[in-house]
């Protein structure tokens, strides 16, 4: 049985990635939370995970660590569900995409960070705008030619999607307005049961720690 | 033929990256530079690579961008040359701490940047030598696991070594002491002929750039 340790629903975006793969999946997974603003946060982070993050995978005896590399392994384990696309390029496009976003993108990731629950309107600075204007040519560009396969950006779900899940999320709460290839995107990734059920459980956990 | 653009070699760290592991396949490949600090490098850099930043690898018409994204892809080239380890296991782990590597470490990256021909004495902040006794863990861990299979992490030389081949040049640059089996293991990266060459051609082109 795996076991996924992640943050809070409404603010760890780097948990929702593996956590949406693997509810696409379909396969059963154990979940553990580790409330990431508690006094004693860096003590559990650090004793789920010696680098001190979420999200960590556990197989049995086994612990991966870090988002992408946790993809990875679930590309491995389970090859059937095509979790990278099949063709050799596409799938180094794939990677290059999410290994951009697995380490890029910080003007986006700090002036909007998640907040799944948050509905605002921010204006972007310049550096942001330009992190919003390369997702959307990264996504405009995949849909043209994957648009006979599938809602997702190679057609098929799989890691790159997954890995621009907290994006789709940034955009709704600080009301950015997309062009309609990637507002449609953006709907397909948002009215999948998985992202509803990550939504609904981050309202909740708000809810209990607000009140 | 493969072509990797990279940038400086004095000074860039993620480019390192890609190059050694090509270098220690073996394999020919053509070399492109763009200079980083010149007026019209982010021209040069959105003309190869729409994300703005080197490594980018070309075979054929196949581009690839991201360092990490571009070691995946050589894995797959080139499946004897095993650059992650045969184990799933060992494979998910240097998965891992390559990821790691490749979006953390920040207070290390920002604090003692790349710069392969310096030599000076910085004192670490905390925040520095927290990510210091992180990387000396994972090394002196690893050595003692995979000690009788080779001189590197998993033993055999593979993309988890090339990932810290820059954090090693940066232990150089700056003066940091490391306990024996980390310093050891240091020592095995950097008498690799091909970190070598990198060292001898930053030198030249740092001497032809401040002429
Ligand atoms: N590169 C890591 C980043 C993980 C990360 O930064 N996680 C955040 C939560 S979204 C965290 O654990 N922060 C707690 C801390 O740094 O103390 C990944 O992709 O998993
Ligand atoms: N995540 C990227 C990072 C690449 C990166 O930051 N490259 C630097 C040089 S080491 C760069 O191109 N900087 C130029 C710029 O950002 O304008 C990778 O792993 O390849």
């Amino acid at each position: 049985m795996l076991t996924l340790v992640i943050g809070n629903k409404n603010f760890s975006s780097w948990s929702l990635r593996p956590w949406l793969v693997l509810k696409q999946l379909g396969e059963p997974f154990a979940e553990k939370h580790i409330h990431l603003y508690s006094p004693d946060s860096k003590q559990q982070l650090l004793a789920a995970n010696p680098a001190g993050k979420v999200p960590v995978l556990f197989d049995g005896l086994l612990r991966v660590h870090d988002s992408l590399a946790i993809c990875e392994y679930l590309a491995e384990l389970f090859p059937a569900a095509r979790l990278w696309p099949q063709e050799r390029a596409d799938r180094a496009e794939a990677r290059a995409i999410s290994a951009e976003m697995h380490s890029g993108f910080t003007a986006l990731r700090s002036e909007m960070p998640m907040n799944a629950s948050l509905r605002t309107l921010l204006q972007p600075s310049a550096d942001c705008a330009a992190d919003i204007a390369r997702i959307t040519t990264i996504w405009r560009q995949l849909r043209q030619r994957f648009v006979a396969d599938g809602d997702f950006l190679f057609g098929h779900f799989g890691i790159v999607d997954a890995m621009f899940a907290p994006v789709v999320l940034r955009f709704v709460s600080y009301g950015v307005t997309l062009d309609p290839v990637s507002q449609a995107y953006a709907d397909s990734l948002l009215s999948l049961p998985a992202m509803q059920q990550w939504l609904d459980e981050a309202e909740l956990e708000q809810a209990a720690t607000d009140a």
